[in-house]
């Protein structure tokens, strides 16, 4: 094992800038029941990004440091230091997930039964070189699986099982998710298809419908053409969905979503209610790809519920029995329902560089980095 | 038994008119399970006013028909007929709760137990004389309790009922209302006051500020007054409250709510979590006195929801047994916890004038209008 141990740290000062920069840290020794992982291999998901930007303006960002140990400094406007107030003055370690091989552990037996293997782990700090992690963090891969295909064996894989499963928890039989074409939104396709679920997709683009279609998605719907609210009630009516994730947040989808659920119950009613159908719709808000309010006409009847979703809060809801089991099939299947691509491998010097930064910045269909931390 | 039985019907007719007129219609026979309802008193509920006036402009209102027999006329603007839809040629009675004397039963035995009780009833169709109801929908007074004390024990008490409930069964363990100096409101105040639960009252005027604590209620904060949000966070704090029932439904004030409950629960954390507090907020709009969007900020982590919340569908969910433990409370405390008050009593043909339209119509705290349909 190596004496060094570099990882990516992000700092809001209070002088109102950010500072994110490669320093080194100790190589950590494991607890009884740990593992220390030598990270291969960890991705920049758009769930990373808030993290690692603070509430920065990018844009007035400047390199400092040298090309091995870069620092980027940004300012931050003083609503985001307002947001922020909570992590002011404490260096964070980034990065939700990755993989990697088990260099030391301690004397459990479930520790010591990891020794060697390549595993996947979630849980933040993972844009380091090595990493500490107990046991229950791991997920083993199978024989054969490298850290590569590993890297993201956790946040999309879990997000979009956890989509099925809600579904499954809360009695609906059909999904509908936003901005459907992204890595995540094919997995859950993929599943979808595996699994006898009618998925309907929403997407933006022409060229994110073609995505889905050639894909086999069976429902797809374009939320910028004129036709769009008559073009998602039909694919409700044909099947079924109740329940729908959104990735955006912002603006009026989530209420036309509701309306157009709406419309279809009560088009299945015999008889006239002012207070709606008593049919249950639910959409859940996951990411924030626009971070304009939500806002909810109430055409909708009474029985229905917007909220937030977050990964660990579901899986302390679903119980460590459908956890591992989710995650089992995360391990099964990483070569094929969850496969991962990405755009451009870089090396935790790299990361933080402006060009670097730019592209994975955008969070554009397609453009997924993942970051090599023993280049 | 009368040979007549008049009733209030509401018809939205082709032509963009909403027609609401006294009609006779037959005296119900009752089924086995049946009973049949001499209708003594009716409150008029703004859960009501939907149903009676459509989404017609009363302020077209004209008058026909006769002082016994009136006839109320009024436009309907074309988005008002596209929402209403689906009732569009059919004449339906009104009316969602009351009390009166059982006259007639079935031959069941727990319909001829009935026989001579005073009920209350829910389930619509109120505004008549007489009314059929299976013995199911039949709360039996106390023997001394009157019709017009009775009138009111559905809508209101297992709704305020339902509130406590609803925080019991999803483990919460204080209220926030809004609109709080209503009749529900002072009602859920002295439940709350009675069970040790605590409540957030949120009022938009000093004078109902006043009404709430000249009823004992520990916490009473003013939306229009310049320290709305630190009030309400203080409260938020002391009482603990992650659970609120807002009657509003417009505009930002579910958003001002689930926000100080986050920042109530964000500075209890001891770590910064950039996807706020995991401790679960939520708020179920149960009412539309404004009926502009709601608008959501998402400045509130992830652990939140929204949703609608609608008796039916409560009563539904809470299942027969806690519905009738509810029930026989309402029966116990009908002229103390669950006592309601009127500004005036109007017959059935009273209750269709546009002056009594016009005072029923407007909502205000303190005007409640009783029918007394054998007036």
């Amino acid at each position: 094992m190596s004496e060094t141990n570099l990882q990516i740290q992000s700092l809001l000062k209070e002088d109102n800038t950010l500072e994110i920069a490669l320093v080194e840290v100790p190589v950590p020794s494991p607890g009884a029941d740990d593992v220390v992982v030598r990270v291969d291999a960890a991705p920049i998901n758009p769930s990373d990004l808030g993290l690692l930007f603070g509430a920065a303006d990018m844009s007035t960002a400047t390199v400092g440091g040298d090309a091995d140990r870069p620092v980027i400094t940004a300012t931050v406007p003083e609503n985001g230091m307002r947001m922020m107030a909570g992590r002011v003055g404490q260096a964070l370690a980034v990065g939700n997930e990755g993989a990697g091989v088990v260099v030391a552990a301690g004397e459990s037996d479930a520790a010591q039964a990891l020794l060697g293997r390549t595993v996947g782990i979630f849980g933040g700090e993972m844009y380091s070189q090595y990493r500490r992690a107990n046991v229950m963090q791991c997920l083993p891969l199978h024989e054969g699986t490298t850290a590569v295909q590993g890297a993201s064996c956790f946040v999309n894989p879990m997000t979009a099982l956890g989509m099925v499963e809600t579904m499954r928890m809360e009695e609906h039989t059909a999904l509908v998710h936003t901005a459907a074409a992204s890595n995540l939104g094919q997995m859950l396709n993929r599943i979808c298809l595996a699994d006898g679920v009618p998925l309907v997709n929403i997407v933006r683009k022409p060229e994110q419908e073609k995505i889905l279609a050639d894909l086999g998605a069976a429902h797809v719907v374009n939320s910028s053409a004129d036709d769009f609210m008559a073009a998602l009630t039909a694919a409700l009516q044909t099947t079924g969905a109740t329940l729908a994730f959104d990735a955006i947040g912002g603006g009026r989808l989530v209420s036309h979503i509701l309306s157009a659920m709406e419309s279809v119950a009560v088009s299945n009613m015999s008889e006239y209610s002012r207070y709606g159908s008593a049919v249950h719709k639910q959409v859940y808000i996951y990411g924030a790809l626009d971070v304009a309010p939500t806002t909810l006409q109430r055409s909708f009847g009474f029985a229905w519920g917007v909220g937030g979703w977050l990964l660990p809060n579901f899986l302390q809801r679903a119980g460590t029995e459908r956890m591992l089991r989710m995650r089992q099939r995360v391990a099964d299947e990483i070569s094929t329902t969850f496969a991962s691509h990405y755009s451009r491998e870089v090396s935790l010097a790299e990361a933080l560089t402006l060009e670097a930064m730019g592209g994975y910045g955008r969070q554009a269909t397609g453009e997924k980095y993942l970051i090599r931390p023993q280049q």
